[in-house]
Parts: C-alpha cells; structure tokens; sequence
C-alpha cells in the first residue's frame, strides 16, 4: 500500500512543467541565454551577423527594461468598492494561498470586477519547478520569489494582500477566519517572536480555496524528526546547511572511520522529478565545483537515491528512464529502486528491498543528510472543510469539485490545485491551468452578473428578452475545465535533461541530452512569470558558468 | 558610566574601512562600476570615444575573465610535511577565527613555510562593511561571504581548515582542543541536530589568535531577548525577517490603531556607521520601493535612530555630523541623541533623555522591529585564556599585546584584532593591517629560523659569524606594528555619503554628498578581498538600480 502511495506521490512531484506557448519560449528565453556568449564572438568576420546580433541585442535590451520598467513602476490601480460603476455591487473574492493555483488566478483575473483579497502566510510566490537548484546555490532563492504584492500590483484593481493562514472556512456564513503569526525563526543568538497572534475574521462571496498539501511522510517514523523536505525556499537553505555540517564536520574524523563515511553519505528519498534533480545537482556541486576546495571530497562523498518502485521518474517512457540510469551511472549517484523506507533514525535509513524472485530483505543506509521528496497529504485546515460538507465525507485524497471547479456542496467556493482530487495529477502545470481557467471563468461570471443586474432593473419587456438572450449565451460561454497536457521534464545532471513533450494528440517526443538541457532551462525561463525572476535566474546560470558554485555555508 | 562604553562602543563599529590604495580603486573598481552604462552611449556620434570604450571593456573583460578563471581555478598547492626542504622542521600555526585579522594574516602569509590549520566556526570570511546592505537586499548576503577555504586554496600551501570553535586553549602545553557543532537552525517544520558535537585537540608552535568579540548589550535588561543584533550574516536576515513580521502584521489592524503605530516602528540603537547606515538603508527601502507595493507605507512607517550621546558618528569632523543630520532631517529619520537605553520589553524601549539644563527624563519608545547596533564585548574563551596568563589578568577590555602583537606573557601566541585591547579603535581596518603585518612578520620569522637552524648545522667559524650577521640583519627587519589610519566612510541615505580621508600627516579631507556616496561604493568594492564578491556586489547594485529591491519575505 505504501508502495503505491509513494508511487502516486512521486507522480504529483513529477509531470511538471511546460505550460508556456513555445513561440514565448522563442522569443523570450532564447535571446536572454544567448547574451553572454556574444563577446566571445570575433568581430569583422561576419560583420552581417555582427550587425544583426547587435541589433537583436539592442532590441531585446530596449524590450526587457521597457519590461522591467513596466513591472517595477506599476500604473494606478481602480479601488476597491462596494458599488461597480453600473451601480452592480462588486462582489468579494478571497483567495487563500500564494502557490501556482492562487497565482495564476490572482494573475488572470480582471480585478476590476471583484473586491480580491488575498491571504496566504506566505508572502511571496515559489517557482518550485527550479527549487531542487536551490541548495547547491546554482539558483539563488530569492531569484525564484516572486512577491505576492509585486503580482497584484500587475493587475488593474486593487488587490488587498494579507500575510495569514487560514484557520477556519464557515461555509455557511461565509467567512474565512485567518491569524497572522511571526514566523518562528531561530538562527543566531538574538532572535525570538515578540508578537501575539493577530486575528480577522473576512466575509466573502466568493472563496477561491487554493492552499495546497503537505508533505506526505505516508507515517513512516523519524521522517519529520529527522530527514528535510524540499518544498519552500526555507526548506532548500536547510538541506545547504546540513549538507555543509556533514561535510564540515567530517573534517574532524579520521579518514578510514565509519563515522566520516555516514556523513559523507547524501539520501534523497523519492525517485520523482524533485529527487532526481536534487540527487543530480548534488553530485554535480560535489565534481564540479567542491573537489576544488575540499580535496577528495569527489571519492569520499556519496550521493543515494532511494525509491520504492522499480523505476524512478516512472512518469516517463522506458527509453527516458534507461538514459536517466545511463547518466546516474556514469556520474556515480547511487540507485537504490525496490527500497521501501520502514524507519528512520538519526543516522540511519531502515528499508526493505524487494528482489527479483519476490522475496525481500533488510537494508540500513547511514545517512549525513537524509532528504525525503515524496508525495502529498491534505492539510489540516482542507480536512475540517471537507468535514463541514455532506458531499465531501468521502473526499479522502483532497477535496472534490465539478467541471467548474466549484466544491461539490458549496456554492460560492472554488477548489483548485493539490488540495483538490481530480483525475489530474496533482501537479504544478495542472494547478496553473486550473487558475488561468477560473480566472477565465470569473471574469465571464462578473458579466453574467452584471447583465442579471441589469436585467433586474429593466422594464421595456423587448430589452428584458434582449437581455435575457445574452444571458443565456454568456451561461454558455462558461465552458468546462480541460486539462492539456503538455509534458514533463527533468534534470539529469552533468548538464542533461530529458523531456517527454506532447501537443495535444498531434505528437509525443522523448529527449535526452544535452540539448534537452538547454531546452529546459529555455522552458523553464519562460514559464516564471516576472521579468525580474527571469533576469535574476539567468544572471545565477552565468555566475555558477562564471564562477562556479559558492561554498561558504550561509 | 553606560554612556562612556556605548560611546567607546560606536567608535569601535565606526572608523572602518578604507585601507586599499586608491591607485587599486581607480584601476580595479571604476571600469566594473561604468560597465552597465555602455548599452546606453550613442554609436557613430563619437567613434574615438566608442572604439576606446569597447577596448576599455574588452581589456577590462579579458582582465576580469584571467582574474575569475584563476580564483575559480587555484593551482596546486605545496603540501604539509614534517620538514622543510632544506631539513628544519616546519611549525604548525593554527589561526583562530575567520575575520579581518586572520583572513588578512592567512591571504598575506607564505603558506610553504609553516604547517597551517585554521579554526572558526563560520567558513566564510563575511565583509562586513557592506552588512548594513544586506537587510533591505541592496546586497545579498551570499555576496559579501568569502569561503575560507577559497581563500586558502589561493595561498601557496596546504592549509587546513576546520569548521569548529575553539572551546580551550592551553598555553602551557601548546594546544588547542576544538568543538565542531551542527548549527542551531530552525526554521520551518523538519529540521534538527542530528549529530553530537565532534572534538578534537590540535597542536601548535604558533597560535594566531583572532576570535573577535561578541556584541555587547551593557548588561542593558532584555536586550539579548528582544534585539536583533548585525554582525553576522544571519543577524541581516533575522532583521528583514523581522521587519516583514511587523509590516504583513500591520496590515491586519486598523489604520489609527497603535499598535499598528507601534509595529510600524524601525528603531535602531547605536549612532555609529553601522547603525546609521541601517537606518538609512531601511528609510531609503521604504521610501524607494516599498511604497510601490505597500500603499501609504511611507508616510506610515517611522525609522528612528537612538544614541546616547549627544551627536551620531562622533568620530567624524562636525561639518559631517551636521551633514547626516540634514540628510537625516530631509529623508525623515527621526533622531534621538542624548538618549539612554535603560531597559526593553517585547513591545517598549525605555529610555532616559538628558536635557540641555542637565536633567532628565524618562521616555518610551514603542518599536515593531529593534536593533541593538552597539559596542564590543569579550569573548568567554578570550576570558578564560586571560585568566591562565598572569600578565593578562588587568586584560579586562582585550588581550595585552606587545609591539609585534605578541600576547603578554605568551611566548607563542599572538593577538590581533577586536579580542586585544591597544591604543587603536578596534576596527575592522586596523584588524586588516594587522593580519598583514602578521603575516609579513611571521614570512621573515620564517626566515630566521631557517638561519638559525643552518647556523646550528655549519662548523666553519666564517660562515657561523656570516650566518650570524644575516641573523642580526634579519632579527633588525621585525619591525613593531604601525597602524595607519586611512579614513572612516558611512553611508547615511538618499544615495549621500560621508568620507573622512587622511593619508598620513599629509592632509585631511572631509567630503559628504553624492560624489561621495560613489566613491564609498568604489572604496568599498575595491577592499574586498575576491574578484568573485567585487562583480556580486556589483551585480547586486545593477540588480537594485533595474529592479529596485525586493519585497519578499524570505
């Protein structure tokens, strides 16, 4: 059962990421790449090809700061208010969360129609997708944050932004009762919460519930004592620093004891995309860059990676999956597939390990940093929601909703995202294609209302049909949610990716290499929503190109 | 009593930090400063002009690229032995610490001439002028962090590095016994210690000790438990972190409320550099950017700067006081001098003001987010060796050193830094001579001893009195330490600084404005030790000026 668990939890990590029109990916991304390049370029050669680069440099320079300029210097905003203009009144919309589903909704929706507030105790949204870059600072963290604030700037209302978690939906007073804490954070001598709790009790019409899961330890004890996960930003700076206390600490020991080779022992467990990538990047710090400053550090350190099914990234075909083996193999991480985690310690992983004739053993893995990226569990606050709803009693997996996205057993609540169970994978690209989808559909529905209004205040029984004509047209136009897969991608390590692309049912391609390299981090630059992040992402891949990874534990 | 240490106290963060040659700055910092702006020269009006500017940047890249290519790619290094080529026995020096004092003792030492090991708990060196910067984002922190063991795979031989505190030093027995422990950190759900500490006992013929001092909070009640401190690196994020908690939670309470009032609050205790450019740095955040996204932010948020005595910077000329004041007055920041703190809470800073006729008064300042910017204290492990050493038993301010920084009463140990007590500011520049000093002292020490050991060898009474004149000439060359004071700079907001320069008895200039603001810039790139950190910090400059700073909490 575990086994399947992890299996369907390695699915919701994987699956990711390629939402993005790939005429965007074109023009965007592909300029950006290109620029540090040019001056290796030798001039008089090609003094066509000069010229024209130039101007594409010039060009691309002229549209990213009229860009940057346009993202950080946002136009003014139409107000909230209780009346629209049409003296409809404007209704409430409170979105929780600040992850792929409450962004991208926040981002498509016309603000002006609703009074939007948002709340979430995150105050920034994640670009998840480059998180496993994170910790051997190939990517800066607050390159991959996008303030919630910043986004809701970029919308034409205004947007009222609360940094809160929700602790309890009233379905039927429609509330939402949300409590600001400080953030308990403890790293260095001075540094406690001298704040109570701030509570608010916010009214809605509409709720959009997007809040996500947590990480699903499936109850496998020593999990949340022991091992890190890597799913905020906070989670990326704290296997760094575990990372480095191994490796720190086992300068101390002698060269031959069991106790350095524990340390120098990495595990990730969970052979999704995030594991891979991890394990990958891991690796690729310890060759690439380490080895330079800690001599040997290339032969003592171990990189495992732990997964209960046969395969890892079993998302993928066969022949991207055998690539994957061949690259892990030649870098030397460690697979260790058919290891079902039982146990966790301190120092040790216990696991079972199924073998080919169906028997199976015992294992026990010491570990330095125990990492573990696998699957999702609902969070406490969804749960008391499903609890409050007759419909709901049987949502076990995540809340369920119909075609619109509407909670079964609620009328004015959306769900979308992790914290829903659908036939979808619970992944980024279907959260963001779900809230591009109900902002889509909200700004239809503030129409709709708007003509009901007007309806309701017209007397010339020709415009009442009228009216009721294009009511009747506009409830057609709201149109059920489709989902459209359009592929997944992974990084491999020593700079490899593969990518398992589809459009629609046109075609299906399987890429792997180094050229799929440069086609994820293109995909990736152009899926993050803001020029900054854009810039500043890059910026990271030409500093790690220029310099190397940095190696102070900060 | 309280009122003569703070003023001792801010003297000793004051004065730093201008001790690179200026022909360095011009040469180093100028072209990297001027490189973002070319984009913008119009081509074909001055083609001379263009033609020099893109050989300039050319030359200056090639530079850069040689520079870059051989920090990232050190050579090898002499390896660790027992003897020395020409058979004398080669001595262990173990450094303590990783601050301006031993970083500049290690960066300048030859390194094949002794055994090194050096011992501190943070593996980077941090540069700490620019750590004012670091909470608003102006710079990150990743950016002023030096790896100590880059910077000992630059030196000529093997050095040892441990991640490690030293928990006892015995000057009898010549050893050191070390600690390493995982650091504390807590943030977010599922990370933990997991490791004893690991101890170890090292051996020296030298000891170099710079250990720095911690902060000191004057026995003032409460301090430790509600204050942020900045010194280190994660001081500079707890600070940001703070600071968002006060701000997100605001936004929570109503508009005329106090306690919105009160988390709205910014205050900084300490009038030298360090808190005066916190200060700045947060009042030009909030005026610069925040208020983009924080509607009404600036007109609501208060930075206040509390000193006990009656003037900031009191190590500057009083033109310059007058000039911060005014900038101060313009930007409005709210000075309070002649302010006492007696006592804080989670909530109150309880103060006592003296008045132009000599009374006082008590007042109340009420604070969101409080930074204690103040003064130096010895550490426990600079007690406990004070203690073992009768000659160090007046130490109560610092370690007694004589003219070559050797410790009173210590045949083997030398001090330097803000652990000794000397006529000089303990500052981070004359940390900087010293270490190089040092370093220079022990490269001839070096020298002697190899002498000294050939002399024991010779048995022809001609080359023992030659060997014994180079001895003579050598021992002549150990010159005492001189400290040369260059200047002091702040940064005191609204792109103005202020720069106090001396160049010997030659001539004094006190300089405030704009200008001034980028030569500190310059100054301040040029001192730091990497070519790595000078294009971060840079970069980290053109990143603020394009996008302005970021707003996430993160």
């Amino acid at each position: 059962m575990i086994k399947r668990q992890i299996a369907s939890a390695s699915r919701r990590v994987c699956q990711p990421r390629l939402f993005s029109s790939f005429r965007t990916v074109l023009q965007t991304a592909k300029p950006v790449e290109a620029a540090p390049k040019k001056p290796a370029k030798k001039a008089g050669f090609f003094a066509y090809t000069l010229y024209g680069l130039v101007a594409a440099a010039l060009g691309e320079t002229a549209y990213l700061t009229y860009a940057v300029y346009k993202e950080t210097n946002p136009g003014s905003q139409l107000p909230q208010s209780t009346l629209k203009e049409n003296g409809n009144k404007k209704k409430n919309v409170v979105i929780l969360g600040s992850g792929w589903g409450a962004i991208s909704y926040l981002h498509s929706l016309d603000t002006t129609q609703y009074n939007v507030t948002i709340v979430s105790p995150r105050n920034y949204f994640l670009f998840t997708p480059l998180l496993p870059s994170v910790p051997t600072s190939t990517v800066g963290s607050q390159s991959i944050c996008d303030p919630v604030r910043a986004i809701a700037r970029q919308t034409p209302g205004e947007v009222t932004y609360l940094e809160a978690a929700a602790t309890d939906v009233d379905p039927v007073n429609n509330t939402v009762h949300v409590v600001h804490k400080n953030m308990s954070f403890t790293l260095g001598e001075a540094f406690v919460n001298n704040d109570e709790p701030i509570e608010t009790t916010l009214n809605y019409d509409y709720l959009i519930y997007a809040v996500g899961a947590k990480v699903n330890t499936f109850g496998i004890p020593g999990i949340p004592e022991y091992a890190s996960y890597l799913k905020e930003a906070h989670d990326a700076t704290a296997v760094r620093q575990k990372l480095f206390n191994a490796i720190e600490a086992s300068r101390l020991l002698p060269k031959d004891s069991d106790e350095r080779k524990r340390l120098l022992t990495f595990v990730v467990c969970g052979g999704g995309p995030t594991g891979v990538e991890l394990a990958a990047e891991v690796k690729d710090y310890i060759d690439q860059d380490l080895h330079k400053f800690i001599p040997d550090i290339e032969k003592e350190m171990k990189v495992v990676l732990v997964e209960a099914l046969p395969n890892v990234l079993n998302m993928f075909p066969q022949k991207l999956i055998e690539y994957t083996k061949e690259v892990f193999n030649n870098q030397g991480v460690e697979l260790r597939t058919n290891t079902m985690v039982k146990k966790v310690d301190p120092k040790n992983v216990y696991a079972s390990v199924k073998r080919a004739d169906g028997t199976s053993e015992d294992v026990v893995i010491p570990y330095g940093t125990l990492v573990w990226a696998g699957g999702n569990a609902q969070r406490q606050l969804t749960r008391s929601l499903a609890d409050k709803i007759t419909e709901q009693k049987t949502a076990r997996r995540g809340l369920l909703v119909d075609e619109n996205l509407k909670l079964d057993g609620a009328s004015n609540i959306y769900a979308l995202g992790d914290c829903t169970f659908t036939t979808n994978a619970p992944t980024a690209q279907v959260a963001h294609q779900q809230g591009e989808y109900l902002a889509d559909y909200f700004n239809k529905l503030a129409k709709l209302d708007d003509l009901e209004y007007l309806s309701s205040l017209e007397v010339n029984p020709e415009s009442v049909q009228k009216l009721a004509r294009r009511i009747e047209r506009q409830k057609a136009s709201l149109k059920p949610f489709v989902y459209k897969h359009q592929g997944a991608m992974a990084y491999v390590g020593s700079e490899r990716a593969i990518a398992d692309l589809s459009w629609g049912s046109w075609s299906t391609l399987a890429l792997g290499g180094s050229l799929t390299f440069f086609f994820w981090r293109t995909a990736y630059v152009s899926m993050i929503l803001g020029v900054r992040s854009k810039i500043l992402v890059v910026s990271d891949w030409i500093k790690v190109a220029l310099f190397g990874r940095d190696c102070s534990k900060d």
